[in-house]
């Protein structure tokens, strides 16, 4: 596949080997030293290719697959062609994860771009950063004084390090990011362009126009966090913003300062949380969800793609809507209202 | 005017050639070989301006406009003064777009933004890349490994092009993008700060935190494609993520993984688009339009500013509204609830 | 504190010049000697911190304060401890922002994050830009020939500024910034990763696509501007895109060619302005508004976090909502809404 101009082509591994990294039971008969190099979707899959089918919806497409080896739930096996390498879990999806990332180890973390060993010619290193051995920087990134980078670390093209920011171990960060301000963990992920650290968003109103208040806070985002391209999160004003360990958030996201982001939540693109506001552990925010400054969000609540929200949503609760409010509440409004056009419409006819 | 600090001074055309290059008929006694140097609307112009009238409501500034040309149409030709140089077309703003791109040929596509003449100084091109002759790099761009550019192409300064990317001819890229895991037809326009081909946003929960799921696929942009400043378009997640042929794309929209979209059509600012969606041909997205994941908007289908979409748009249909329906449908539910609200007013008061 | 990691520890100030830059009249018995050298909030400031106190809802924590120095209103000062360094002004949040900002002056506009002095070695300037003395320049920027940059301004790392670009004095243009097309006036601080100037999104359609409209304005950002990260900002299509002196933009947020702002606004995070909108002075708009094309919004007219307007505002008027309107009409519609709901729901059980 064409793919492989970007990536590795795989080694590959046997039936049998997938069995053992991911504890998949093989159905009798399966040919365990069957390689398999790859993976793709159900409908797509070659003799070479791993696939997987955890959906009822799908399962008419077990009929025509040609795939090398399929991963999938004992309640679905029954619907599997007899010649087909079936491996059964309770999780097939997750199962098939962990082969792709051991097929395509070099995906799960960016590198760097320009084969770079070390660090780059044409990257600008202050003479006090403090860069580990076993760094890379590729070239463009500036580094300001003082800044620490920690082995493994990978510094993308054009990225800039403001002075005294640290970073962890085993790190991404993007090609032309920027990142002042900030303390950032190991293992962290940070895509192209994101904006970290810059000052909030805050003025005193006087009569000659509004005057800027001082931002003397920090950035601080814990291990495993990933983040995504062109977000943005400022410092805090006089303590910190913070994302919490594990937390997953997508592209184009704009945190405002002191705002707080508890453990392993997911937010999605184009989310906005204004200044301050609280977020538990497990917190799930779809799409475009925009809150308020100064609001409490619950340990794993959810909030559905494109709702508003502008009070706190307690812990668990699923919210929807704009002005958000419980799902269900917010849908009996949208469909209350749909029958009283509907009945409007009617009377004028 | 001062914009010509930025944009070469015309050398202009007679309105002789005016008429030639767009085929509008001049009223009689018009002088054809006037000289127009430039353009403006119609209440600005001068002696030496063409501009355009193809609106009832304007017709009144034709009274005391001094333009040196206008283009209208026919049923506007009787309002205007009887000195006038007056050229008569169909299509009174396409006539002035075509004289406007010929006047500003380097308004069509932005160009090296430090007079650079092949590769700049500053520029870090990787041994393995593939530049043919004819490519212009600004200072500071970065070019991988394997990274193919087509001649006519500008790389604007600060520009990441990740290994193993083909740009095609004559394109432009502007500062700052970063351009990964992507195929890009030729005469593609990418304005500053877009970031394309990072990884989409997908994990598999688990006890321990989220997993990242890899991201193997690719962003393919067809030709003729325009993308607005700060744009972000993800790669496929094991598929690619298309942008069809002839579409444009404003700025800081958020396109996920997996999504197809057709050719020609219109998505306006902040619209996001969620993962696996699919977009037919023609399809136009008004601004901060969002679309949730795996829904479908037929053929020629366009939908409001400001709305949120929550299922398949039929091709052809008009929507608006969050959630969005067909548009008439929403109007409905806006004006029968203002009006329940103002009888409750009413009954307050 | 950890932040004197970023900010240099201050030198800090008397309570009697406390009182003297502020204004603020000292209850007898505060010890005008005591030396604060540093801010924090109430219930965290120890003896050499200075905070303030402004509401009543806090009032309950001046009883466990141990702050160095207290700003609060008369009608608070019989709340706090006797043996409290307390300041009286009737604006103690103007007067702590400007002790904040005497501690802290480094923090009221963002600098070299490289201890440039002068032009950077690695920073990339034509031979024909204007550079004043007393400009700071970066690693990487890149500076555009005939772009003039005055005295006191600082150019970020691997910002871009395109020919003839001009900026005023004492400006600060964040790292990753492109700015082309485009007049920046004095105390112009921009944040990282703005995109200013490119074109705006004007396509005239036809049989075989969308032709380009030509994009031959500019962008004129006038004195005291800020302008928060990754915010667009496209040129006009004739004519300009304005920024009025004194406004005050937030992060992400995109601005259409043509709109003209005016003076002293303030616009919230990741809002968007389609394209010839008009903003008077003195106009809010809370984060994420979403303002449609070819409508104005009056001087000082306030509009709600999230909401999308699709008509005139008229001046000094507060609305919110979606489509936006007054309110409190705003707020009678949802509150009906969500009783006849309700009443949906009692009568279904």
């Amino acid at each position: 596949m064409t793919k492989h101009q970007f990536f590795k082509r795989p080694v590959g591994m046997t039936i049998g080997e997938i069995a053992r990294i991911t504890g998949a039971v093989p159905r009798e008969g399966t040919r365990l030293d069957h390689l398999v190099t790859d993976i793709a979707p159900l409908d797509q899959a070659g003799p070479c290719d791993l696939t997987f089918l955890d959906n009822a919806k799908h399962a008419s497409m077990f009929a025509g697959t040609r795939a090398g080896a399929c991963l999938t739930a004992a309640e679905f096996e029954s619907k599997a062609p007899g010649n087909l390498n079936l491996l059964r879990t309770p999780q097939p999806f997750g199962a098939f994860v962990a082969v792709a990332s051991a097929l395509y180890p070099e995906s799960l973390r960016p590198s760097s771009l320009f084969e770079t060993k070390g660090i780059a010619p044409g990257a600008h290193i202050h003479a006090l950063a403090k860069i580990e051995n076993g760094v890379t920087i590729d070239p463009g990134a500036v580094i300001g004084s003082g800044a620490g980078i920690g082995t493994g670390t990978v510094i993308g093209a054009n990225a800039v390090i403001g002075p005294n920011v640290q970073i962890g171990r085993n790190c991404s960060i993007g090609p032309g990011c920027s990142i002042i301000y900030a303390f950032i963990g190991d293992n962290v992920i940070i895509h192209p362009g994101c904006r970290i650290g810059q000052d909030g968003f805050r003025y005193q109103p006087g009569p000659k126009g509004h005057t800027k208040v001082p931002q003397i806070g920090r950035v601080i985002i814990q291990d495993n966090v990933e983040i995504g391209a062109s977000t943005a999160i400022d410092r805090g004003g006089i303590g910190d913003t913070v994302i919490g360990e594990g937390t997953k958030i997508d592209n184009m996201v704009q945190i405002a300062h002191n705002v707080t982001i508890g453990r392993h939540c997911i937010i999605a693109g184009q989310v906005g949380i204004a200044g301050s506001t609280v977020l538990g552990d497990h917190v799930m925010l779809g799409g475009r969800v925009g809150l308020v400054d100064h609001i409490t969000i619950g340990d794993g609540a959810m909030v559905g793609a494109l709702s508003g929200v502008m009070s706190n949503v307690p812990a668990r609760e699923k919210w929807f809507g704009y002005p958000a409010g419980p799902i269900r509440e917010y849908m009996r409004q949208v469909v209350v209202l749909r029958k009283l056009a509907a009945r409007t419409k009617k009377d004028e006819t």
